[in-house]
């Protein structure tokens, strides 16, 4: 058809399966395992459902005041949107409109080549080292922007805050965003960072640690110029993103910080029980400061891994990719979910030993 | 900054404002007067909270399959976004990449350009004839797509489908968007069209008929060519629009289709009524098939009455545009809303007649 010269072809991201077994174990999304705090209970059921015929908060100002007050930064340094994916999105449309690519590790999440396809935005990956690492001084040449996650996915190492700080002060001249949608299970976030840096935009996001991956709320911290500048797009692309459910919902989640911290506490504490577990039988990973880990044996192969645990509706996370289609990233569930996994891998790996 | 120089600036649309006073009337946004279906409030109570922990449905396949049942189509052709806005936005950077300027009236949804500007998007408006209506002849030119309102907003007015379809069947080579947003208060929708143009692209929306703009759920019907494309570009920008709650409680509006016939039948019958009252009081307007009525005064300006209404705590929507900067658009209430309004009127007119 001739009007399909006009459409913007795309390759899609793709997103980990969801499966909806019965008593299946879903390790493969880095969802938390546990559900959101006990004050969202209530919000739902005191929401009132008449007032869903008006349009909500086009600043989503309830959930803006709650974050700025828990990161104690201005409302004005903080946009809410559907999901970090629907931040980053935004802020790619925003942000990365130069000639020069922008740059982001070779191994990371993997939406990030697909914004910039979507938008028609230069990019070029930078190699991590050979124990996956970010080496900063790579990113010291002419770019037109920088994203990368802290912790990294799917590796789940944290980078040091100096290594952090090193390359947002390499790069004035271009916005760098630090991704750290992980960055509650251990990590140190550079949000002290934005006091000195007013092209630094950090994103987080309620799907992991405050464990609404069902609510779609992400946000970012920046300078009130970076984030102006990301609200003049957002109301040039829809005036309303975020429903009432979703701005009743979320702030309760913020308030309740005690809930927030154990839930957050119990993922670390069986993240490094389960590291042993698998050293112990034989697996080898980056140290992860994430709610996964990103784990390869050293005798079988991930695939073959990755493929007996689905047979026993174990589900994780595998790429069929260069550089890392010999390791599983596999969430950080319940410990009971996390002994099934440990049991599974016990036996299977004795069978295949035999 | 040097950084500002990458910076994508644009000017967003300004939305209708939401004021939060007690007793107020909000005729100013075309809300739905009445609550949302009964149906959505048990749904509300019955939605596992529990399951906010996991990431949503991403193909949104709950609302999408209701639709596609109500509209009969298959479920391959319907597209479900965060209110109509996020659907034609996404449509806008889908479908319209071409060179020559795409094509809408010049009195229409003033969100049209923003998109347009946003994207980069060649456009030319085309001026709507003496009495406010869309000539097919005008959108014969060539063009790289088309989008229109109806009816259109803020006129009200309603375009027959032969109309309609003309400007369809002249324009084989691009997306022709037709924007129902309204189309639920008395007028015929293009959807039998479809069967015979794979370039047709029908955008609807739950915030007024259906009562949930607090909701944020639109939806657009096509071929499954098209819906196929813009499908690409949402996985490709967010794979999670549609937070659990929007799913959860749009299916029940959908299925609860005596409610709505029972609400959009009563803001006509309001509507009629409203016309009648405004043409005794001197006001003329377009005969509108929206739930809003596009209002002048023979001797009294329209900025007068806005300023009066708004002091009374009565809002309405006015625009200090050419064109239109002498009309008033006024929602549809419900019947003691539009009293009021209507009282306020025939004192307000008889005070400045002295």
């Amino acid at each position: 058809m001739k009007w399909e010269e006009n459409v913007r072809k795309c390759v899609p991201y793709v997103a980990g399966e969801q499966p909806n077994k019965k008593n299946m174990i879903k390790l493969n999304t880095n969802e938390c395992p546990y559900p959101p705090a006990p004050g969202v209970v209530k919000a739902m059921q005191d929401m009132d459902y008449k007032a869903l015929r008006l349009y909500p908060n086009s600043q989503v100002a309830p959930v803006v005041n709650a974050l700025a007050e828990y990161y104690q930064v201005e409302p004005d340094q903080v946009f809410v949107g559907v999901g970090s994916d629907d931040v980053i999105s935004m802020a790619f449309l925003t942000f990365f409109n130069g000639k020069e690519p922008i740059l982001f590790p070779d191994v990371t999440y993997s939406f990030y080549d697909v914004w910039a396809d979507l938008y028609r935005i230069p990019y070029k990956q930078i190699p991590l080292d050979e124990n996956w690492h970010i080496r900063p001084e790579d990113y010291k040449i002419p770019n037109g922007g920088i994203i990368f996650p802290n912790p990294n996915a799917p590796t789940g190492l944290l980078e040091p805050l100096e290594k952090v700080e090193e390359i947002i002060r390499s790069n004035p001249d271009v916005v760098v965003m630090v991704d750290e949608a992980y960055i509650d299970f251990g990590g140190t976030s550079a949000l002290p960072l934005l006091e000195k840096y007013d092209n630094l935009l950090i994103v987080q996001t309620f799907s992991k640690s405050r464990a609404m991956a069902g609510l779609r709320v992400g946000f970012c911290i920046g300078s009130k110029k970076l984030i102006q500048y990301l609200n003049d797009v957002k109301y040039s692309f829809n005036s309303y993103t975020m429903n009432l459910p979703s701005q009743a919902l979320a702030v309760e989640a913020v308030r309740d910080d005690a809930y927030f911290k154990e839930v957050t506490g119990k993922i670390v504490k069986t993240r490094e029980r389960v590291k042993k577990e698998l050293t112990a039988l034989g697996f080898t990973f980056p140290d992860s400061y994430a709610n996964f880990v990103f784990a390869s044996h050293k005798s079988v192969p991930a695939k073959d891994i990755f493929m007996a645990l689905r047979e026993a509706d174990i589900y994780v996370r595998y790429w069929d990719k260069a550089r890392i289609n010999n390791s599983l990233r596999i969430t950080i569930g319940t410990d009971e979910e996390m002994d099934c996994l440990i049991d599974f891998l016990k036996k299977y790996l004795a069978n295949r030993a035999e």
